[in-house]
């Protein structure tokens, strides 16, 4: 459910918005590696849209629902204070192969399948009004306006079958980390905080910590997956390099750590909605 | 999708609420033909909300999926200006036994699983302050507040085979025949609107036109459905007694009318939403 006046940054059309929604659900069901099926939308909308403002919500449905190749079959429309796209996403997945958040074994790598840091460091960017939305490095507009599910990836690690779990990140890393060591029943120790250059280069520029930012931002649709080590190798191909290891699962009583030079710190369970207050 | 703003009547509980949302999602499977499989529940939470009123609401989806018996297994919740309870509801159907609003033809029987105008005369007497929600008579009441779908009736239909087209009273009857007449190309004449007693009386009472509350009321989950005149019987000992004639199809070219002592009066395509203005 994606909501008007607590989920749309400064500077997202009703398009980008509509078409955000959908990934949000394509992610969930990339981390299973489960291909979407049908898609039922339920609509809110206040009476201060205008007709574009809705074709823009539907262009934006249908340009996702393309994109990821499901048909949006039903749904229904309604008249609300705040602009709400709910958006119900069923997939499809052999059984056997379905990946859960609670596989992650003691001694599996921890890895990730893209950078972090550059929607939360642009969304922060034009909260504190740094910078005008249409002004934002290209690299972070994208991320925070334009972002992208792993579908593909998704589906091509289950069929591999050398994953032992997987989340996807869009409460951002931190909490995505914490979720999956619960659901697992295990530590995770993650070696260094993949960020992307851009979040790190205008970070850098306008006094941000980049780290931070890309622990704790979240709505990034990247997947955090466990594998074997002797299967990183295998799950690298079938990621076709979208694969990088970022830490390994540890004893339970271990917590969820960052190695630091100063040595290890404790990565806490918080996610972008505390980052946004 | 239910909304605070629009589409709670004054005097209804969050509880009440919760489970009209189910009850809504269910009458739409139930004129299918479809038996509940699973629900996934999306909840828009005004910051304004009590513990209470979420536990209320909580409750309400709880007794309404048990009612209809489906697990609720997912869902999603967020902080929104408006209350918003929205619910996808998977049923399933042996295919050839699903029944379409496409169906009807020219000669068959139409008929009803219930009178109307209960809920609506309800609502328009609370919305008019003629009396207040608790002093409601009880039948307007239930109508109103604690609405139930026809679940185990379109079941069985569905299974008896006798029905050719079928469609959720949700809209309002006069709606909801403009719908089916225009899914299935045929015209419709009704010979008598079924019109409750507790209705009828009530409207009596306070200078309401039962009729026209009857027809253009809505959020009545009763079903319409048409049958061959043949086959009558057998339909109406599938649903138990629950099922009574109410007119005829005929030619697209009819439209949809209503027989009157002073002749055939159109039955307008309205709804509850333009009634409520």
């Amino acid at each position: 459910m994606l909501v008007g006046s607590t989920d749309l940054p400064p500077g997202m059309t009703m398009r980008q918005a509509a078409r955000k929604a959908v990934v949000a659900n394509v992610s969930d069901l990339a981390a299973k590696g489960a291909r979407p099926y049908v898609g039922l939308v339920a609509l809110g909308l206040p009476a201060t849209l205008t007709r574009r403002d809705v074709l823009e919500i539907a262009g934006g449905l249908s340009a996702g629902a393309k994109e990821y190749r499901f048909p949006i079959v039903g749904g229904d429309t309604n008249e609300s204070k705040d602009l709400v796209i709910s958006i119900a996403l069923f997939g499809l997945i052999d059984e056997r192969k379905m990946i859960l958040r609670s596989g992650a074994k003691v001694g599996d790598l921890v890895a990730v399948t893209g950078e972090f840091g550059s929607s939360s460091t642009g969304l922060r960017a034009v909260l504190d009004r740094k910078v005008r939305p249409e002004k934002l490095p290209r690299e972070l507009a994208e991320a925070l306006y334009r972002p992208a599910a792993e579908l593909d990836v998704g589906l091509r690690l289950a069929s591999a079958g050398a994953i032992t779990a997987s989340i996807d990140s869009s409460d951002g890393l931190a909490w995505s980390l914490h979720e999956l060591s619960m659901m697992s029943n295990v530590g995770i120790k993650v070696e260094a905080v993949p960020i992307s250059k851009a979040a790190w280069r205008f970070a850098a520029r306008h006094g941000y910590d980049a780290t931070n930012l890309a622990l704790y931002g979240g709505e990034e649709y990247h997947l955090i997956v466990t594998v074997k080590p002797t299967l990183l190798r295998i799950a690298q191909k079938a990621a076709r390099g979208r694969l990088k290891a970022i830490g390994v699962v540890t004893k339970r009583s271990e917590g969820i750590r960052l190695a630091t030079k100063g040595g290890d710190i404790k990565i806490r369970m918080k996610g972008w909605e505390h980052f946004r207050h």
